[in-house]
């Protein structure tokens, strides 16, 4: 029975690359949340545009759900495919296909990852300044799919920043050409920013345009210990003050213990109660004297234990990984996430009733949580203990997730800051957006996606 | 018989301030186009959020059209009512809300002025940096709505930039409030950005969340004259490289003259045929000689022929208002307004081809045309000659804007840089937008306005 959409597939785009085989289904299925049972059709790899505007006729004409897939580093379940949907694949679209020096433009297909992205740029003397941990592995397609942030955000902002121009397939099989890398276009609704950040629910991005930028000046990475949870702030708002600051990046004890136990190495002889990650521009004497200058401040209060500087490259990267190492170093626990914002000004009310919370909501589990402080974004990460099955833990992580919703409505803030809501939040969305919002977006997703074969069940049902 | 609804509407709303005196038909009416004949039922000047949305449901309910009001300095018919419709003017919804110095943002009323919003921004130490020379009178609802872009784009952006969060009511009624100030926020679509440039078709912006930025380094403001178009652009390469620019204006000897007219007071002794308003970073000596030196390699080529330097804020004001005052200057000939931009890598190209079209097209008509060549937006004025009648000169600067949109296309460009479509473009959306482009933002506005109250006839009909 399977089989006839398929044929007809095949019938229709001779040249098309598919996988069929059980490994393939499972492996490109799903995303990093492993907590659904991949069972897709078939995995589409189109060559080109024209194949992908092909693949989403014939979805609409064969009644065939379809799944865009990037990376699958996803933590939302975005590109998880478990109801029999077809996977495109953008893996073998993955070419740089321009760069201009006057515009600064770099234009990519979408299967790039994006750690080629920034060799890219490289070469050319400039920088594509989103980056995160993933960034070997994931695509810039998802990126933009999830409006990804990372840990250059209080800098640089999140993907959306760096999008000039894209071309969409909508759900239609139609191919926008949007914006076109204009700095100025007053023509109407800006569906550019439409598509980003709308999780393949709208269409498929089949090629962008970057922005690239001027390398960030020299900077150095410091790691700080601080003793206590409620200085964090204090901290913060210190080196904010008085540096160029280019990262700002909390993790706690539990945290950097997985990840020394995954291989990172302690700068420090002992193990501290929370940590900061941060990176500041340091190209001249003036302002690594106001690095130390801020360190010493900060110390003199009582709100640094103790600090490394890098000395090198390789002591940034490890310093780094500290706190980037994190997702992976825990992730042999299937742990599920949350990924939540407020505004700046909100976070040291919303941290205190949020370590409140966690506290008393999971007695039984293991918490580990981060995050990107001066974006207002804090993940937490529950682990799942061996002896606990996946219903009950899913089901004690789902009620403490509607308590978390709770409290970030009455904060002001968003249940996704740069995961997406895809699969794991969608019962949630209602805390972050209203019922009028979440109707329009219905809307919209009609007018662009008539027969809904766009990713369905991600985002909203 | 139209009393009938202005009847309704009184009813429905009790304390809302309407205006019906034919004087105030005629200014509430109209933009800064002054070529349609203002004709709209009514005026309304609500004073808070609640009464915008009793428009809106009294519209939705009466049919009648809403033609959304802010300073009407627009350019495109944007806020033109002409046909019967409600104007709804944001005038008494001008006030600041709030600040908040951690987030760094002013919350504030549409209808407040743009100056306004750099004082208060001041007021605190920071600023908005987006600026254009109608900032006393034109509102920030209406920027918003234009995406409103002028002389500092080249160094920060756009409108949308500076958006951090927006509440609107649609066309139904509903009053969406959208991204409320949040860094990172991926939680499905983001109307906010579909809001920003959507010419009031979608909903009237009633509050804005604005970002707000260090205030800019210390600059130099210089003029500069060349001999000829085509060394322009290599002094804008020559100035970028060297610079840091915040603005790098063009306009030619006619646009000079017409500010003289209009009491400018000329630099030099003699009138020169082109010229750039510039203005660099200064913060210390080194970029000052900076700024002398790249004068000086352009001097030395040739490709600047006389230079002016400000010395005081006095003086950097008279150089500004020879670019600033044009648009005043030239406005009692009633000028038919070409917006147009390109890549600026397509603008050498570009700007070649645009002057041979327009000196051909028009060898009756005085063009002034100027521009932020560092954005790739060019500004075209076609004088109406006091014996030239206004349907034939409509009718031959609407055929030539045909053939400048055919160009337009071939080089990737957009028919409204930063003015909008509103109704003197809308025939030739379909230069800079595909149809399925324009089909897609049908389907969006039916989403939010289901009954096409706002602003119909604008955008597309």
């Amino acid at each position: 029975m399977n089989d006839s959409p398929l044929a007809a597939l095949r019938q229709a785009i001779p040249g098309l690359h598919l996988k069929t085989d059980p490994a393939d289904l499972e492996h490109y299925g799903r995303d990093w949340t492993r907590r659904w049972t991949p069972a897709p059709l078939a995995i589409a790899l189109p060559g080109d545009i024209a194949q992908v505007q092909a693949i989403v006729r014939w979805a609409n004409a064969a009644g065939v759900a379809l799944v865009p897939s990037g990376g699958r580093t996803g933590l939302s379940g975005g590109a998880v495919a478990a109801r029999g949907e077809l996977v495109v694949s953008l893996e073998r679209m993955n070419r740089v296909l321009g760069f201009d020096a006057v515009d600064r433009h770099l234009v990519v297909q979408p299967g790039i990852a994006l750690e080629a992205v920034h060799e890219a740029a490289a070469a050319h003397g400039l920088a594509y300044p989103v980056d995160f941990g993933a960034r070997g592995s994931c695509s810039i397609g998802g990126n933009i799919a999830t409006n990804a942030g990372g840990i250059r955000v209080i800098r640089y902002g999140n993907t959306r920043e760096w999008i000039a121009g894209l071309k969409l397939v909508t759900g239609a099989g139609e191919l926008l050409d949007l914006n076109r890398g204009l700095v100025k276009n007053s023509s109407g609704y800006d569906l550019r920013h439409l598509a980003i950040g709308s999780e393949g629910t709208l269409g498929i991005v089949v090629e962008a345009t970057l922005k690239l930028a001027e390398p960030p000046p020299p900077a150095q990475t410091m790691l700080l210990a601080l003793p206590a949870f409620d200085v964090l702030m204090r901290v913060f708002a210190e080196f904010r003050a008085r540096l160029g600051l280019q990262a700002f990046e909390f993790l706690t004890e539990r945290g950097l213990r997985h990840v020394l136990a995954h291989g990172g190495s302690n700068p420090f002889d002992t193990v501290y109660p929370y940590y900061v990650v941060t990176e500041f521009d340091a190209a001249d004497e003036v302002q690594q004297a106001a690095g130390l200058a801020a360190f010493e401040a900060c110390s003199e209060q009582g709100w640094i234990l103790d600090g490394a500087i890098a000395q090198s490259q390789a002591q940034a990267q490890q310093l780094w990984r500290l706190r980037e190492g994190i997702t992976e170093a825990v992730a042999r626990y299937r742990p599920y996430k949350n990924d939540v914002a407020v505004r700046v000004s909100a976070m040291p009310q919303f941290l205190a009733e949020a370590q409140r919370l966690l506290g008393e909501a999971y007695p039984q589990f293991e918490v580990v949580w981060f995050g990107h402080i001066g974006d207002g974004n804090l993940h937490i990460n529950v682990l799942q203990p061996d002896e606990v099955d996946d219903a009950e833990f899913m089901a004690q992580c789902g009620h403490v997730t509607g308590l978390l919703a709770e409290l970030l409505q009455r904060h002001g803030g968003s249940i996704s800051a740069e995961h997406g809501i895809g699969l794991v939040k969608k019962a949630h969305l209602g805390s972050t957006r209203g019922d009028a919002e979440i109707a329009a977006m219905r809307g919209i997703r009609r007018a662009l996606d008539p027969n809904g074969v766009m990713n369905p069940g991600k985002l909203f049902d």
